[in-house]
Parts: C-alpha cells; structure tokens; sequence
C-alpha cells in the first residue's frame, strides 16, 4: 500500500504553513493567533439572526456582492448622493476572497509565479515561504535590521515585493514615506503590502499611495480588528486590471469562495466604523499598559504596532512558552534563527493580560 | 498604463469558468445553475439562531472540526456506541472543503497537475477544462456515447480518471459496476468520481467501492440535494493517504478554508438524514412529471438521475432559451458541439415547472 504513488511532484514536496494551535475545550487564554479578544460589531449579530435559510439554497455572488459594493464605496473620497455605488474612472477596485490568506495565495499566482527577484523581508509571516515554495516564486529575503524595522533602500529592482505592514510576528510598521520608496524602486513588479494589522497603527494606510502607483496592492483582513476570524474574509484594492488578474484567478479556480453568511457578516462589520474604533482603541490600550508591565519586569518589547508584541526574553524564551503553556496560556515561539530569544503574544482583554503578566512574574 | 505586464504568465492564458447568471434581483425561475428549490433542513436554521457571535472572533477548526466528525462517523458500517467518532484502521477518511469546486481544485493539483492522459468524458462538468489549463494537466477526452453514455472500456491505461457521476449536463449516470470497471483498468492514478448529484440517482455512490481500491476518490457537494450552495461545503472521501495529500496541499494554500458557519450548517444539514430524503423525493417527482409532459409535447428527455434534465430541442435549442429567457425563466444552453440542440433545464418546484412547460407550449 503505497498511495503516494499517486501524487504529483508538488504534492510530495510540500511544507505546508504550521498555524498555531486552536484548542477547541475551554480553559485556555488565546494569545497565540493574533484574534481579537472583543466580539464583532453587534450589526454581525442582527444581521445573522435576519438570514431566511431559504436565501441558502441559492449561490451566492460570486465576486462579494454587497460586501464587495460597501468596500469599493468607503474608497471613494466624497462621494456624491447619485454615484456612492458606481466605480468611478481610474479609481481602485476591491477583490473580495476567502481570508486573506486566500487573497494572498491567488496574489501569488497572478503576480509572482514563475518569476526570481521577488522581495521580502527575512522576518515576516510564516505562510509567504510556504506560498513561494508552492507557486515557484524566487523569493529574495532581504534582512531586516537589527532592529527588526525595514531598510526600503535594500528594497530595488525587484520583480515584486511582499511586505506586512504592520510586519509579523516584529509587529513593527514602516511609515508611508517608505513604502513610497519601495515603490519608487520597483516600478517593473507588484508591490504588495499586507496591512493585516494596519488598524491597529497609528499611519495611515498605503492605499493613499493607490492612485500615484498602479503597481500597488493592498491586502486587508477581517480576522483581527474586526474579529472575524471564525468567517474567513479577506481583501484587496488595487488598480483595477491587478483586480481583474484576481478574479480571472479565482474563476479558474472557484466561482464561489464567499458564502453568503460570511460577505452579510463582513459587510455589516465593516460598515460600523464607530465600533471599530471602540475595539481598536481598548485593544491599543490594553497593548501599551502590557508593554509597561513588562519593562516593570525587566522585559523589552518592541514598540508594536499592531495587536501584538514581540517581547525580549533571552536565551530561556522557549522556558517562558512551556510555563506558560503548563498554565493554560498560549503564545507564540518560533526556534528560529533571530527570533529565537523572543514570545509573540496577542493583546486579549484587561484582564487576560493580568493573569499572563502574573504567570510571567511568577516564573 | 499597461499593468498587465505585471501578471504571469498563467494569468494571461487563463479562459476562466463561466457560471450560470445568478440575478439579483426577484421575479425570476432560476432553472440553471442545478440549485434545490427548497430550503435547507429546518435543523440549518435552529443552529444558526443559536451561535453566539463571539465565536465567530476565532479562527475556525482548519479540517471542518464536527462537520468533519459527523460525515467520518456516517461511513463506519454498525458503529459501536464507544468507537462512533473513532477512525478505525483502514477505514476511508474525509477532507473538507469551501465547496467540491474548491475540493476538486486541489484533488487537480495534488493527483493531477503536470501529468498526462488523465482521462474524462468529452461532454462533462465544464470546470474540469478549466482546472486543466490552470494546473498543467494533460487531459484526454473520450466522447461519450451517440446515447451520451459512458462507455467504461474506452478507458483504460490512465495517469488519472476524472468522471462526473451522475454527468452533468447528460444527467445520466454509470452504475457501479462501469465505475469498477473503470476503477480496474486504471491502478496507476486516481479515478476521481465526482457525485455531486449522486443522491438524486437509483444507485449507491461509489463510497461502496472504497474498501477495495485506494486510488479511489469520492467527492461530494452540500449545494444540491442539501440545498446549501450559498454556504460552499463540499468533501472528499478516500484512502487515508490521499485524504493526507489534500490536507497537505490546503495547508500550504490556505489554512481555514471553511467557516464557522459554514461547518455548522453543514453538519446540521447532513445529520437530518429524514429531511434529505423529502426533499430529494419531491424533486425526483417533479422530475418525472416534467419529463412526461415534456414527452406529451413531443420532447424527447435524456433518462435523468440528476435535479436537472437535458432536453433534445433540436435546432432551434438557442431560440427556445431565448424565449424563456424572455419570460423570465433562466435555463442553460452550450453553443458547442453535440449539446448545441439541447436545453439543460434544473428541477424547480412543481408550481415553477408548471409555469416552464407553458411557456414551452406557448412557443
């Protein structure tokens, strides 16, 4: 019995992204996935509880539909009453898909499949090597500092760029000043910016770059600020013949990948602004007292910008993880070259952050 | 301004699926796209009312968590109360995916993709050409019957065999005995059986089969007889080391492919097995009436064991899709060779085909 005769070249070399561990039991504090500790916009939940099943029978829009619509408007600088919903010339466009790991990895084969020189930083999410090694791109890993921020002169010549702005697991944001110069450098490939985090920073976000630079992409997420994880949606806005590759991608691949539930729920989160803000702003404070309990404790963090931190630990870092874990607190640890002495840790409520800062003090 | 230098190469060869028109607006007879007219399980509706938004802040089980449980334990014969959610050793395992497009995408990729002779039906699903372009595959095809039968001896000696059983659009299906047949000529890839009709046939699915070959592959669709194309849930059933090189190939694409909603409703749906059974029973009824008036207007029907019927028109098949078009029913017409005199009609509610065989007569 040896069913691996069966498998294609690709399949038998794969190494595939390792997520961190989602224990389905209660118990645990969840601080190793970067989720958002508060629920999704009440309109999430009065939306879903409004939802005839019978509409369920029918496919839904293939490209996002009202989700898609909602997003393309919140782009458009002013809108008029008469035109709020219609594209206007020149202005970008919206490719919605499943999570933005979905996004990314149909941005992968569209934009850098095939291709060498494709640059990204050495210390960056985990899943961009995996997409390298299963859609044959030359990815071309520039160190980051010794700081871990990003050096946009190192960025040249490139026939793509991949950047995660707020980076991860640095959680360290480049300004807008260098992602311009990294596109000022790499006029001839895409430059894709995964603003993941983006919410949680205080710059503003590249897609003001949008109408200067047509080879510009932006990917957003609905997992972390808006806290739907659980219903796989994501996004991206770019000129609109990029989109276009995109969806001409996703048609050869699958017609659907947004259930109905998922682009009402995305849609209604994404239109309650107000309750964003409330979230990011708790999740921002909650961030910056950790940081200040840990410097209390004698620990570096980097000064984060997104809704988790890279802490300093030293030489008995995968320790802390295991004491941790054995108190039924997850984080994150990589044994990997550089960031071998630091946790990842995402910002949970007050008091979640309470009881992880008195495991570490009592370690 | 010409970003499409930017794409790759597969990017601009692609000619992606084109789907069946989904308005969005009411008023319409939606006979083309094979969804069930009625609504999901009663059982779909009770679990979505009671999930608690805050879950949906996390990210889900990668594998389909319970719904994936729920469809392991159907395949165990005579479970024991203490072994029901227990893989036992040999027996097939199930992989879950964001609807059997997105299943069968990656079967393509990790059985298929670089290979040659891979053998399917001329006249089958059209999104097997189109994953054949985007993978790399050497597809073969073999005509169908003058009947649009499948005749098992023309294929033997494969890299792969990828039928639609029952086909789509024929409607016809093989029975078990061809699928073994074909199963035998062809040990050196694996035979893909794609049932996404299968609960609208007279016959057992080939799950039957999968004791006894390992390279069998069974795929299945919550969107028709489930009646939840909006949510896309699809799975496989297979050898435990095939089902491996999904999970395998999923992971190194996109982590959580299938929401928390999705997993839920699906699961709800395929445990109430009492509901399935009604509603595929009104269909097929329906079914039968339609082909019979059908018949009393001089159409002759192929013998359906699908939720969709092909009918011979003859030459004027482009002109009666235009009529019904005209009068607001939505049906399917091929302008390609051997279909082109044939409307590909979906089995609506008995009222709906009332309406549809009028506007026939009327013609």
């Amino acid at each position: 019995m040896t069913p691996d005769k069966y498998l294609t070249k690709k399949a038998k070399s794969l190494h595939p992204y390792v997520a961190g561990l989602q224990p389905q039991e209660p118990g645990w504090i969840k601080l190793n996935t970067n989720e958002n500790p508060y629920p999704p916009s009440p309109k999430v939940n009065e939306i879903l509880r409004s939802v005839d099943t019978m509409s369920l029978r029918l496919y839904p829009p293939g490209d996002g539909g009202l989700l898609r619509q909602t997003i393309t408007a919140s782009l458009i600088p002013n809108p008029t009453t008469e035109h709020q919903n219609s594209q206007q010339p020149g202005a970008p466009s919206v490719f919605c898909g499943n999570g933005s790991d979905e996004v990314l990895a149909l941005a992968f084969q569209a934009f850098f499949s095939g291709k060498s020189n494709i640059h990204t930083p050495d210390i960056s999410y985990g899943f961009y090597p995996v997409w390298g090694a299963m859609y044959d791109v030359g990815l071309n890993y520039i160190p980051v500092e010794e700081d871990f921020s990003i050096n946009p002169a190192k960025y040249s010549g490139g026939n793509g760029v991949i950047i995660a702005n707020p980076n991860a697991p640095t959680s360290l944001a480049a300004g807008l000043g260098a992602i311009e110069d990294i596109l000022k450098q790499n006029p001839n490939g895409v430059v894709l910016v995964d603003e993941a985090y983006i919410d949680f920073a205080n710059m503003p976000s590249a897609v003001a770059l949008l109408p200067k630079y047509e080879n510009l992409l932006v990917v957003r997420t609905f997992s972390k600020s808006h806290a739907l994880a659980g219903m796989r949606v994501g996004y991206a806005i770019g000129h609109p013949r990029l989109i276009d590759a995109l969806h001409l991608m996703k048609e050869s691949f699958n017609s659907y990948p947004l259930d109905i539930l998922a682009q009402k729920a995305a849609a209604a989160a994404f239109s309650d602004t107000a309750y964003l803000a409330s979230t990011v702003e708790k999740v921002i404070a909650t961030r910056d007292r950790t940081i200040a309990a840990l410097a209390h404790l004698g620990y570096k963090t980097l000064p984060s910008q997104a809704n988790f931190i890279l802490i300093n630990i030293g030489e008995r870092a995968e320790e802390l993880y295991e004491h941790l874990l054995a108190n039924k607190i997850l984080a994150r640890y990589w044994n990997k070259p550089r960031i071998a002495g630091f946790l990842r840790v995402t910002i949970g409520t007050d008091e979640e952050m309470e009881v992880f800062i008195s495991c570490v003090k009592q370690w």
